[in-house]
């Protein structure tokens, strides 16, 4: 099987010619960051990457997770991966200085998050869960819990969980039933079954924080009664050390399609002591802090998937001798040409190459707006920042995970029957991105919260963080010759980006059916159009000579702009009908005769 | 998780009210064959596969095949069923009488086909090979190997195999290495190395009866070289019972994806007594008879299992309550409403219908066709339906297939994170799917047997078998304006088609890369259309006052062809956009760059 390689060079290009720099300078985590910094660290990560992570992907895989005698133990090689991760500084980067961290930009974060996730999901998961806990705890702690868990949890010695899903309650959090009670000592007793825990338990670290939602004995029915509560899996001693057991176990594992060297627990919550985390009955919002930065990482899980199966087809199919170039024999002197020569085969890699290079560059527009939006000086920047990424988090998750799994599947289909053996470690790719597809809010949920929130929230406005400057970028770049026939496909696409978006808003406002029915079609249509402009904005700069350090690079991605144009983006039209159809089809349709 | 249900309703419904029973009543399969009798063996199987073969699918995923001291032993309860099948009779079921089988036309028993391999795809995988190599000896053997071979091989006595893949020859066929040397006493010794040889050993019949394609030593290079003998798994005694070890061995399992029932075998071949089939040279023409088949019979697989993912998704989006009703609380007095209210699962459900019973209707057309071509009394009518499945048979296999994937896929999203746990079922449907995207020719290559050979055949002439019906259909449904709403957007997708395929032809003259490069897409597009004219022929017949025997499943019939018109339909517009934008973008990008 093809090693992993991290996509250095895109990155490290995407970090130099995308970033909105003069914006971003403006930020403390950018103030000392240059670009000779933000390189040296990438290709840190991706050595690490690379020579850690990505050896024990596979094994991890066929090893899973065991549960023995109550602990969960991870596969061969995971501790001491782990061991090497934390020492390295990893858990921290994105940390506040304040506890521990190394307060570099999420732009940077989430580009270490790709590749660790490109190498080995299963163990970025273990990882992303302790980042969500930490910032939970950051944002609503109080001073005596930042104290308590910050530092433990930056420096990795102390993993975080996220305990929502129960049994009856999945999407649906209204319905579910964990009880805390207060206690006259201050805090609370927790007892409940949560499902579905990732990391839950496992032997990387000396304790687990769980962050759990869980109701009190009077709170209100449905989600305006549930509060979230900081739970660790080890009671902490006078001097914060750990130490005994805090009434958790995990009573099963689920045997699942991938991610296997990831637990997955069935969590039993006795009289565990626990501390409430943010409001009373405002759990949701702190559950939200740490979903949305989730599902931003979980999209870029995705690309780091769609990116390691690139790699992965691009070498077989260089390397596999099948078949002749139609045009006449490439390599007479070959029993055959190499698999690249056929069309079919080089238009699965640039449907993989556009798809991933464009939602990798769409993610750090987004990361960049995130960075502003927690520390921008100006409020107001801030805000429309935030209100950007709040837009752009749905797409995000869910076009980026479709595209994981659509990238797995085609590295897949281009090493043939190879490609489904276990051995040859790319039908791994496809059942670890099943998963992204899944969870932190399975994507039609994504498409409901765009459509349903994120579209109508503060009358429009999120919207024209989006329209507004691709509006600009198009008038600019219709100035352009050279970016003719990038831009006039880009424009259509958008005008019909706009028609379904007045659509639905209209018809959404006399029937909420009629903007819900077509949601995942019209964010896909969204997410077409917003990798579309990250498209032009690199070829914009493909074509700046002083951006030119390598010309074939600049030439690759002319390149491949041009075939998202003609090849991908007119998947649009299709989505665009299919919008415009509204939702009578759907509704017509009789229940009972399903 | 949800139990395997046949769609026996609506394989009756299709049977009795899509088939053209004129032409059909002239062949000697349906002089004996009326509905009811049909529709007892439709009952039969669906018995059988819900009651025999669904109960060990899961299982036998979770076992897997072993190899033990050189021999494969299938999972527990395999050989038992198997033994049930052929007491049952059903591996003879479209035999020959005159060899023991049962005579019945390909359109029933391709719908069995559907529900064994959609309640237990690796089991169905052994039958197949079997029926493939029944059918390749019955068409190009010789008296005495048809008579040596063919009723052990209709009776589910012995099993068969297709050989073709080496390590170094997949796809290319002309770079295979295996030897088979003339001996004096006639016949031949094979010796060479195969590998991922579904069924190539097992514990379910008393012999296996290999295909082998293999060399002889002074055969021209490349496929022209090619021959195809039998070699049986163990050598026959003077009265036909097979006796010693024929110097095959299975030196290796694969470890899958998915299939992990179905034995996937590295075989070694040392002097195996081995009889040539058909003539010196002529192996491809043999191999060919059971690949064609056999590319059906996979696109068959396709929709086994997207009947059964959708079985599965329906029962659970009834029965699991999460969330409420957007008009309202749809049953106040649970906690939850169940998942069907929701827009976004209708909307997958609906795919999924629309899908899998527009292409289980194709697949009947082209089984009825094939039916026609092999036993049809007139030459021309035999020669022209024989041109329709020829033209068919890559597109059902690869749409179908494609189909199968997406829609068991579409499952594990309505299942949530249920569906990425193991037991409950719906995940392994996506592992099993995946296969038959890959085998008998990667679907890439079914695209560029359509674009390549198919339409350029005859001069054309095949293509005439598919446009001048539908044209004929146009006309006369567009007299009916209770089609009209169908009609319309199907006129517009075949107006599409009929311009891309005037662009390739006109293109792949000059250049064949212009033509294999939006190979796959053509091939998608030519789908949609044709299982558009499906939903228009179900619709049109649920609209006849006297075949509606059950209003509300016509009703459902025609619901879903409204769907499938706006909003699957219209996918065939960016394909169009695609297609038409040609191969330069494709054949621009710098092969070193990727």
């Amino acid at each position: 099987m093809a090693d992993y390689k991290a996509p250095l060079t895109d990155m490290q290009y995407l970090f130099r010619e995308i970033l909105p720099w003069e914006t971003l300078q403006e930020l403390p985590g950018y103030q000392e960051l240059d670009t000779e910094l933000a390189d040296a660290v990438l290709e840190e990560g991706a050595r690490f990457s690379e020579e850690v992570l990505a050896p024990v992907n596979r094994s991890g895989d066929e090893q899973g997770c065991r549960l023995e005698a109550g602990r969960v133990h991870t596969p061969e090689g995971f501790p001491d991966a782990y061991q090497r991760y934390a020492r390295g500084g990893w858990p921290a980067i994105n940390c506040d200085p304040e506890h521990g961290g190394q307060g570099l930009p999420r732009t940077l974060s989430f580009l270490l998050e790709e590749m660790v996730c490109g190498a080995n999901l299963s163990f970025g998961i273990y990882q992303l869960l302790t980042q969500g806990a930490y910032h939970a705890i950051n944002i609503h702690g109080s001073e005596e819990l930042k104290s308590t868990y910050l530092e433990a949890l930056a420096s990795g010695r102390w993993a975080g969980t996220m305990c929502l899903t129960e049994p009856q309650s999945g999407t649906d959090l209204g319905l579910l039933r964990s009880r805390a009670t207060p206690i006259e000592a201050g805090g609370y007793r927790l007892t409940g079954s949560k499902i579905f825990i990732s990391a839950g338990d496992h032997d990387l670290t000396e304790n687990i924080i769980h962050l759990v939602l869980a109701r009190t004995p009077d709170a209100p029915a449905g989600v305006r009664g549930i509060s979230l509560f900081v739970v660790p899996a080890r009671q902490l001693n006078e001097d914060g050390s750990p130490g005994k057991d805090n009434g958790i176990s995990c009573s099963a594992l689920e045997h699942k399609m991938g991610i296997r060297a990831s637990s997955t627990c069935v969590l039993s919550f006795e009289d565990a002591q626990a501390e409430l985390l943010g409001e009373l009955h405002g759990g949701l919002r702190g559950m939200f802090t740490m979903m949305n930065l989730a599902r931003l990482s979980v999209g870029v899980q995705g690309i780091g998937i769609a990116g390691a199966a690139y790699h992965a087809a691009v070498t077989y199919a260089r390397e596999r001798l099948q078949g002749r170039d139609l045009h006449g024999a490439r390599f007479p002197e070959q029993a055959a040409d190499p698999l690249m020569v056929h069309p079919d085969i080089r238009r699965m890699l640039l449907t993989m190459r556009a798809w991933t290079e464009g939602a990798r560059a769409l993610i750090l527009r987004v990361a960049a707006a995130l960075d502003v939006s927690l520390e921008h000086p100006d409020p107001e920047c801030r805000r429309d920042n935030h209100e950007f990424v709040s837009l752009m988090t749905p797409i995000v998750k869910s076009l980026c995970t479709d595209i994981g799994f659509d990238v797995a599947n085609l590295a897949v289909q281009i090493y043939g029957g190879h490609g489904y053996i276990r051995e040859n470690g790319v039908e791994q790719y496809v059942r670890d991105a099943r998963i992204t597809q899944i969870y932190e809010g399975a994507n039609g949920i994504q498409a409901l919260d765009l459509v349903g929130r994120k579209l109508p929230e503060h009358t429009g406005r999120n919207l024209r963080h989006f329209f507004h400057p691709l509006q600009a970028n198009l008038e600019s770049w219709q100035q352009e010759p050279q970016l003719q026939q990038l831009v006039e496909p880009l424009a259509k696409a958008f005008g019909r980006l706009q028609r379904a978006t007045a659509q639905l808003a209209l018809k959404g406002l006399q029937d909420p059916v009629q903007a819900a029915a077509p949601a995942s079609e019209y964010l896909r249509l969204f997410g077409l159009v917003a990798i579309g402009q990250s498209w032009v904005q690199m070829a914009e700069s493909c074509l700046q000579p002083e951006s030119q350090p390598n010309p074939a690079f600049c030439q690759a991605k002319l390149d491949t702009a041009s075939f998202y144009m003609r090849h991908i983006l007119p998947l649009s039209s299709g989505l665009f009908a299919s919008i415009m159809a509204g939702a009578d089809a759907l509704e017509a349709f009789d229940e009972d005769a399903f």
